[in-house]
């Protein structure tokens, strides 16, 4: 094997490979990324069994080969050589990097040992604009369980496609975050990693293109574009019927600013994540205003937050971590929150929008607390 | 107690102040930021005994008195603070910080149990100016010791005067990072500890003038400026005769790019550090040329840096951090090195500048490494 590319196409390879990478692991081989010099263009592959990518760079191939190159200090070197071209040639288990007058000899490892990181047949499944989808991610996957012993499956973000709309939805239980956005494609159902996910995204983004390709085989998921093929393995499991459960009848619903309403919770916050009772903040919401408070043996807050209500006053209190999360997400600058009650959940809406929906349940007050 | 400040005086305060609060200490007092409000000023002060700043700001003093506010919870509400006027009120055991819609309510420790910061009486040894010290600082103390359980002296850094020059000097038994300037004042000399010296040169950036004063006094060292006195204790002991020590007779000097030996010794770090020998990277020095080599187990660099030398050829060998931090201190384009042999020290200055000197002591080199 013997090929030239720029630094700059290099870096931006292995940027993106090196994140698939497993961490920790017991095959050494899966600290590699491999490098396949065929045709006119060098493929970067990484996977740790669970995800992994091939990434496509436009390389000059003297000789056609492959090689798996430990990341452990060829990633760094990369990234201090000099600007131009790199020339890396493998002379049986060594390979020797050079660029100007700078030169790294390396033991590497053998590319036949490496795992399949793509299944060879896949079918695609919908098309969609990248930008769009990491929004709907981002604006989702914070509300999905971290860790879920008793229900993996909560880990994960469901992707799905019914009657004309794409869904991009996390829950852990105690919240729901959903986004759709029209899209006229056959009916689909995955539940993705969500640690993948976010890999997944970050990635695309270093792709040209605008849009990707969903595609599925073999129990994995694949994301493709011109240059890239992501693939991560599917998490067994059912999410509830969120469509259903966010039809809430609300007791009160208010209108306000999404950065004020955000601030005041905010400030709670601190004082209310000294306390052990999930960051409790509570809300006096009624005649045009929520009165947002919470205390601690640090002290205690107090704030009046300007509203449009309408319906019966209701004392209610939630974890405001989850409020905060769901609040950030928001781009519109203002919000609808239909509460159903003491012990009932809050669903938020952007004003005027539908196809973004935060449903919360709260934490039940004792006596005392009111 | 009772005054308003502008939320960003009062952050500006605070963020200066609460680098010195202790992060470790069974005297709760010490997580807190001391409240004076006297005449037209409010004084913030904080100390973790070992040094201590005094912030004076612009407030509005409606009844004069002081509190001592725990900062767990306070400085993060304060960040988060609406823009505008902010209003504390003390009664009794009780603050109550209000700006605009939000109240805070805490309770406060007591100002009388609050240590001494800065001794009654100093004696002004020196006026300087302001960033040409943070330079000197920034340019020397890497040279320290992190941590000497035998020698806690050389944790700290030498600011001394001599024959109208003022010297700042940082040591560690491998070697002296030295900066002066010329300075007509008294001879004095003082050691400080470098982690005080990092927080006090960081704390002066947010002073407004151009110059500071030191002063001595009670066995401490104070930096002042119009609205900021901070203190910290000296350390016991002496430096070797760095003056001496650098007087060195080179078998080689070489005269090369600061920017090329460096990136080129930063490539062979990376291999460098994976050893067991100090970070050893290997120079060969002679005919006009730097070879930078390095050799571990994970692989091997080898890069040629172009350089004018006059001397006789030498192989010697060095830590690469150490080299490393004593070029990025360098901020003119050339420097000249000169060698004394393979088991000499290197002494290192900018090209045709007499007052920033590096001098680092060799790695000795088996046999079968020449």
């Amino acid at each position: 094997m013997q090929f030239s590319i720029e630094k700059d196409q290099l870096l931006s390879g292995i940027s993106a490979a090196e994140r698939f990478i497993a961490s920790k692991t017991t095959m050494p081989i899966l600290s590699g990324i491999k490098f396949s010099a065929y045709g006119s263009s060098l493929e970067l592959s990484a996977t740790d069994l669970e995800m992994g990518i091939e990434y496509r760079l436009p390389a000059q191939i003297m000789e056609e080969g492959d090689a798996v190159i430990s990341t452990k200090v060829f990633t760094d070197i990369a990234r201090k050589l000099p600007q131009g071209p790199v020339m890396f040639r493998r002379k049986e288990g060594q390979i020797t990097v050079e660029a100007g007058d700078f030169r790294l000899n390396m033991p590497v490892l053998e590319a036949g040992d490496f795992p399949e990181v793509v299944p060879p047949e896949t079918k695609p499944i919908l098309k969609f604009p990248k930008e769009t989808f990491k929004n709907m991610v981002k604006q989702t996957i914070f509300a999905r369980a971290e860790d879920s012993i008793s229900r993996p499956v909560l880990t994960g973000e469901l992707l799905e496609a019914r009657n004309g709309r794409f869904h991009v939805v996390a829950l852990d239980g105690f919240r729901i975050a959903w986004r759709w956005e029209e899209a006229e494609v056959p009916d689909f159902s995955v539940i993705v990693p969500g640690r993948a996910l976010v890999e997944l995204t970050r990635a695309l983004s270093d792709a040209g293109e605008e849009s990707f390709e969903i595609h599925t085989g073999r129990n994995r998921v694949v994301f493709c574009t011109e240059n890239l093929v992501m693939a991560t393995r599917v998490l067994e499991g059912k999410f509830i019927d969120y469509e259903q459960v966010v039809q809430v009848e609300p007791r009160i619903t208010a209108v306000t600013k999404t950065d004020a309403l955000l601030s005041s919770i905010e400030r709670a916050f601190i004082v209310a994540r000294e306390g052990n009772k999930n960051n409790l903040v509570k809300f006096r919401i009624g005649n045009n205003r929520m009165e947002v408070s919470a205390e601690t043996e640090m002290g205690s807050v107090y704030e009046k937050v300007q509203c449009e209500t309408s319906g019966d006053e209701l004392v209610v209190a939630f974890n405001a971590r989850f409020f905060i999360e769901a609040l950030r997400s928001v781009e519109k600058p203002e919000i609808e929150l239909k509460f159903a009650g003491e012990v009932g959940p809050c669903v938020i809406r952007p004003r005027n929008s539908e196809n973004h929906i935060n449903f919360i349940l709260p934490v039940r007050l004792r006596s005392e607390d009111y």
